[in-house]
């Protein structure tokens, strides 16, 4: 028996998530069946990260078990031809049969984009905030510089059932403009449910002068769900990377 | 009477072109319906380029005349509010009444996009052509050179019924990789049809060795319709700007 690691890419506009759903096409029923295709028989396809509907990936993360025997390097080629042109392996390799994507110590890479402009772009539309309002990038830093490291971030987040801790570690986040787009980019040992479009809905809030440094360090302190700022839409958000660390 | 022109975007993957087709939508035909809807009645628009089902562009140019009495800066924001996401008017000005935005000196600059990599990528796959062959980039560059200029580019062109002379002056035409992503740029006084995908069909061959500098001239000096090389894919294509020269 092998475990199979892929990379997955995916435009999400068109399914209801990562995760397979009553209602919808779920990008992990998708993949899943075009193993099953490979393979010739069932398989479970595990997930590092839950996005939601019509949140992009880069290096999503999933494995599955098989007794097939193909270099495993092969197998992005061979899942790839059974996709869509909207989910694509990125890459493919064998790990060891105790490895889980999401029980290990990680780092994952979230972006978030904005088109800062006073038009839409029609290219950008699927990937991106359109957000015509001028925006204190500046301001926005400082704000990120707070929310920089180790804090209950249970404001900036929505509630779920079987939420334990609400503590993360944000190893960095960043903000940076080219041209008409801003790009938020977060690093960190995991995001609570919602997280980043959170953050990303409340630093537009502090770029607008809407919230100010004071209300960050306040829903810090005082952490109640959904306390800091609204949910920015998913079309922004695109999961960049999930790092192994051990 | 007021000629509004407009500076129009728009992703052609769902239309069948910019003209209006007896099977298909055509983006005239939405961008008509929006103006219409605004102006409260019946107009002619006219475009400065017939693109292909397909093919995308950041900077068509089109013009209608209206009696309506609205700043002319104000007509883009007004007709985007009745377009589709992937239609959209970057800018819109009042023209002299006898400006036509064919008949007219003008430069084209077109690009056509290439993803050079191994696997594809979701968020290109609409905007560019997946070739994952090893390519040249210094050959192509050569034949881009020789391209350059005054000439007879009937064998870069598909026939036409009406076609008149096929002498047109290419200004410049570069080549540019970034990463895995390939840009084909190239402006002039006027393009054939096909012209820009058989430069782009042309120069990949060339890339991959299968033609070279001694074709490239053989196809100049013997002009016979798509005698040059195959016509590259229509989701590769922009029509980046149109300049108006006096």
């Amino acid at each position: 028996m092998h475990r199979i690691k892929l990379t997955v890419a995916y435009d999400g506009t068109a399914y209801c998530g990562w995760q397979v759903q009553p209602n919808g096409t779920s990008v992990q029923s998708v993949l899943q069946a075009a193993v099953e295709d490979l393979v010739g028989g069932k398989i479970n396809l595990t997930g590092a990260s839950r996005t939601d509907s019509g949140v992009h990936a880069l290096g999503q993360v999933a494995i599955f078990d098989t007794d097939m025997d193909l270099d495993p390097r092969q197998f992005a080629r061979a899942i790839n031809v059974r996709l869509p042109e909207d989910i694509v392996v990125q890459e493919s390799c064998e790990v060891p049969i105790d490895f889980h994507p999401r029980y290990a110590k990680i780092r994952k890479t979230y972006s978030y984009r904005v088109l800062n402009s006073s038009v839409p772009n029609p290219f950008l539309r699927r990937y991106s905030l359109f957000y015509p309002s001028r925006l204190d990038l500046q301001a926005m830093q400082e704000a990120a510089a707070i929310l920089t490291g180790r804090h209950d971030f249970r404001s900036f987040s929505s509630k779920k059932p079987d939420v334990g801790s609400t503590v993360r570690t944000i190893e960095s986040l960043t903000l940076e403009r080219r041209g008409d787009l801003i790009t938020l980019r977060v690093s960190g040992d995991g995001f609570l449910y919602h997280m980043v479009r959170i953050l990303a809905g409340t630093l537009l809030k502090v770029g607008r002068g809407q919230k100010n440094i004071t209300d960050i360090r306040q829903a810090l302190r005082n952490p109640r769900f959904q306390a800091a700022g609204p949910t920015a839409p998913a079309r922004g958000l695109l999961l960049e990377k999930i790092e192994y660390l051990e």
